[in-house]
């Protein structure tokens, strides 16, 4: 009876298919590599393929993380879509119909060990047997790498229209997977525009899609301050957009749980001392506010930084610092210290009474002022994170356990890596994601150097250790892509962030050279990036097309030297 | 009481929104012009403030598009935002709460003439006088006329958090509007990637919303066939990505109804001979198709154009022009004929034996082919749109009331006119609102000509009639955006036409010139593009941001020479 309804279903399904016109079923893509993005360190694969469309998940339900993780993955492992944009190619697969994949064992080696952090083990093992009645497992040493290799499963499992089910192409598989940097991340910018809870929520799915794992939270800058303050509940009074555009303690602890149950660390980022005008609500601690014109004082509108001279401005920075420290349980926390323009200070009359009485350089005042904030942060336990500027700029001297990372590009990371500091790469020309529209009144064209749209290969495909030595290579703990937020908002964020941001996720987990070291050729890359996104689409997510849909469907027609 | 409540609510409301900080009330938005997107042609106002919260409209009730049309402004008049993120700046007019507008009347000089055409009359008068209990009217020729004149007046009506009630600032006002140019409209390609109808219906509200008249729907190209034909129903079996992925006669027609009640035409591109590789499902009228590599037989991939020396071919064509010419009323018909590839037919054997047998040249039998297909589609009563191409790469000589669209720029626009032809402009290099992402795969930047970015400025601020003389500019029907969908979809083409495509909208409807014929300067278009986009997100559109939210809501302080 059940062979009937196969057989008969194949049937039905093949009539219903049947359109030997130009977008039939793809006849030319090769599917050369695992529709898995990031692809795995190491995969094998066979040629049979297995149903599992009654697949039952052992695992330990005890533990919390896990047991969310399965029943999200329950619904990730069987859409469906009769009619998909990018058919999957069963031709080489569907004669080889050889079994059920009965169970997924889920295997976790140190399930108690949920702390996560740059050293957590992200590895995992997925064995998928080819077998009438299949066992497949799925081993890994903590919680965390169970949620990657279920991500890698759900990417594995592919709707068939044809057999009306879920089926596994390729079994028998063998895969060994751990990333190649432990820090994979996106900057994402709260202050410039407001996003709510369900926005980043959201992201941080994709993200742990994507398998990244920190998002990094710009929260605060000039021209916003949401946070919802204990100790000085006017910041937000005063420097969020409205009573409903703020985050509460609450929110953020909503937001860090969610983040982990997927695998995704929080880092918070406290800007400061410069692009610190949304602070304005403590007046007092404030230098150069809304200076009109505003050139010479900030590189950005409005200006405004913090009184590095005042005591109250420490006071007040260190109790944000306090507060975030609970909040964030993170190991890292972002001192931000970006973009500082002297000028601001050499023009605010209490900060040059208080270098001559003190008998100081600003220069002085500012170093102690910001290495003060640093060390405050480093007593709650925190690995310190700033932006380049830091060493490159201001030559300050930090300990060596800080962290730098880099907007500028190469030539930054060369100079950070020569001082001896672990570098998170962000270089602008590359892997910001919110350039190429111009400035917002005037400019017609992206004609800035570093202000271009950066398109998905040259992020897929940039090398983060050029020129480097091995030791300065070892000190690259991974990269972030950035979505800064002066063109982007809560409208237009999803369609900029993907897919390019998920091929920096693919640079920074498998890298983007094969086994041999040869660099892992565009053309491969756009037949996985391309089903990848509609994936992503079908999740929700409003991700970017990356062709039109006959190229998406006829790849290797389409993709020729001389492509239009 | 009723006063009690007034005052009791606005003092409620102004405790509530006192927040003297950084993003307050915008201290420094001086409004010189009224926050209407496009901008009326002539309009005065006064400085008082009338409370429109219940007032009434009257109108001829038995008139469908104009009761629908008041149907739908009566939720577009009034929506609600207690925490707007760009608020209006109330701070000059509600010391004059001076009355209430009790009714709206719509007066409608010739109710029945509702046929939407290049000369409809788009006009109003639109009088809302200050007085304790004033009556508004909106008068116009026709229904199409009073649909701008509502939208107008929904966009001076301002949600006030500080009273709770909707007002109508700076009465008394008298406005007399009208276009600019009669055709104003949008290029958009439901080939390249399909749309489904929900998409379509939201776009055609949104470019009603932008007073914009036309939607050129690009409905076939080479990788695609979504129109279900009734003659040949196979060329969407074969043509269409699959059989959910159509338009059937009746989603034509819900189109078309739908747009007419806004106020915008539907006008049909039925691209071809070139481009035209999705017509394979009557194989017998192709020519080389799916050439592969495909260089030298199309500008695109797939190769495949239609055969021109074939009865068949001309009969197929014909009988979709006829399908078409019932289905879109319209009395514009796009006979399309651009990037036609001679090659393509010079290897075509089929067509070389015929040139033999009948002792023509290649260019004879093409202008043959494309003269006859055009000379049906007048048979229709339709007049002929087709791009450049037509005129000034192969030479045709055409009916004068043949109407020609302009891609490449300047030059085409001063060429087609110089022949005499009415032209719609459509620069590449202006108006294309797709470009600025590179190629699919390999392109890192937009390096080539015409293939950058077109910021909202460069859009708002063209001038579509450089360097013509007064018989030239005469010629120019209007202008088009276009959304050609090589790397747009359902998830981003809202984010990429808006707010531009109301940049270009407002150069058609309104000029981009003042009174005086000075060009409108983009600082004080930003003013109001800002708070339109804002307005637009709030009736749902993913339009993108155009600033950081102080800029927003400072924009005085913000744009500043030296804006970075």
């Amino acid at each position: 009876m059940w062979l009937l309804v196969w057989v008969l279903a194949a049937s039905i399904s093949v009539l219903a298919f049947e359109q030997p016109g130009i977008n039939s079923l793809p006849a030319n893509n090769p599917v050369k590599q695992p529709w898995i993005w990031p692809l795995p360190r190491k995969w094998q694969r066979g040629e049979n393929t297995l149903d599992c469309s009654h697949m039952q998940i052992q695992y330990d339900h005890q533990h919390g993380i896990l047991h969310r993780a399965v029943q999200r993955y329950k619904d990730l492992f069987f859409p469906q879509d009769d009619y998909p944009m990018v058919p999957y190619n069963w031709t080489t697969t569907d004669a080889h119909l050889s079994g059920t994949l009965k169970t997924l064992v889920i295997q976790v080696e140190q399930p108690d060990h949920d702390n996560l952090d740059l050293d957590t083990d992200e590895s995992y093992v997925l064995d998928i047997p080819d077998a009438p009645a299949a066992r497949a497992v799925l081993a890994a040493k903590t919680v965390f790498g169970a949620v990657r290799g279920l991500e890698t499963l759900s990417q594995i499992i592919q709707w068939s229209p044809q057999h009306q089910r879920h089926l596994i192409p390729n079994a028998p598989w063998h895969i060994q997977d751990y990333p190649k940097y432990p820090h994979r991340g996106v900057l994402f910018d709260t202050a410039r525009h407001y996003y709510p809870l369900q926005a980043i929520k959201k992201f941080i799915d994709t993200m742990s899609w994507n398998k990244m794992n920190v998002f990094h939270w710009h929260m605060v800058d000039s021209t916003s301050f949401p946070y919802v303050s204990k100790a000085y509940p006017e910041l937000a009074q005063k420097g969020a957009y409205s009573p409903r555009h703020v985050y509460t303690a609450k929110d953020i602890q909503e937001v860090v749980s969610y983040a982990k149950d997927r695998g995704v660390r929080v880092v918070p980022e406290l800007e400061q001392p410069g692009h610190s005008t949304a602070w304005l609500g403590v007046p007092e601690i404030m230098s150069c506010v809304d200076v009109v014109p505003y050139t010479g004082f900030t590189v950005q509108p409005p200006s405004g930084q913090l009184n590095i001279a005042s005591n109250k401005t420490k006071h007040v920075v260190k109790a944000i610092v306090d507060e975030w420290a609970e909040l964030f349980p993170d190991s890292f926390f972002h001192a931000s210290g970006d973009e500082v323009v002297m000028n601001c200070w050499a023009n605010d009359s209490s900060i040059q009474t208080y270098l001559q009485d003190h008998h100081m350089t600003l220069q002085e005042l500012f170093s102690d002022f910001v290495l003060e904030i640093q060390d405050h942060i480093r007593q709650k336990n925190k690995t310190v994170i700033v932006w380049q500027e830091s060493v490159l700029e201001y030559n300050l001297t930090m300990p060596k356990d800080t962290i730098i990372q880099v907007w500028i590009g190469a030539e930054g990371v060369k100079a950070a890596t020569e001082k001896g500091y672990r570098t998170i790469v962000s270089s602008q020309d590359f892997v910001y994601l919110n350039l190429g529209f111009g400035k917002p009144r005037s400019n017609p064209y992206p004609d800035v150097a570093g202000a271009g749209f950066n398109h998905w290969n040259r992020v897929y495909s940039y090398d983060l250790r050029a020129n480097l030595t091995q030791a300065q290579q070892d000190l690259i703990v991974g990269g972030e892509s950035a979505l800064w937020g002066e063109l982007m908002d809560p409208m237009t964020f999803e369609s900029l962030a993907w897919p390019r941001a998920s091929a920096y996720a693919h640079n920074l987990w498998s890298g983007y050279e094969d086994s041999d070291g040869q660099p892992l050729s565009s053309a491969d890359a756009i037949l996985r990036l391309i089903p990848w996104r509609e994936r992503m689409v079908q999740r929700g997510v409003m991700a970017s097309p990356l062709n039109q849909i006959w190229c998406t469907r006829n790849p290797l027609d389409c993709f020729q030297p001389a492509e239009h």
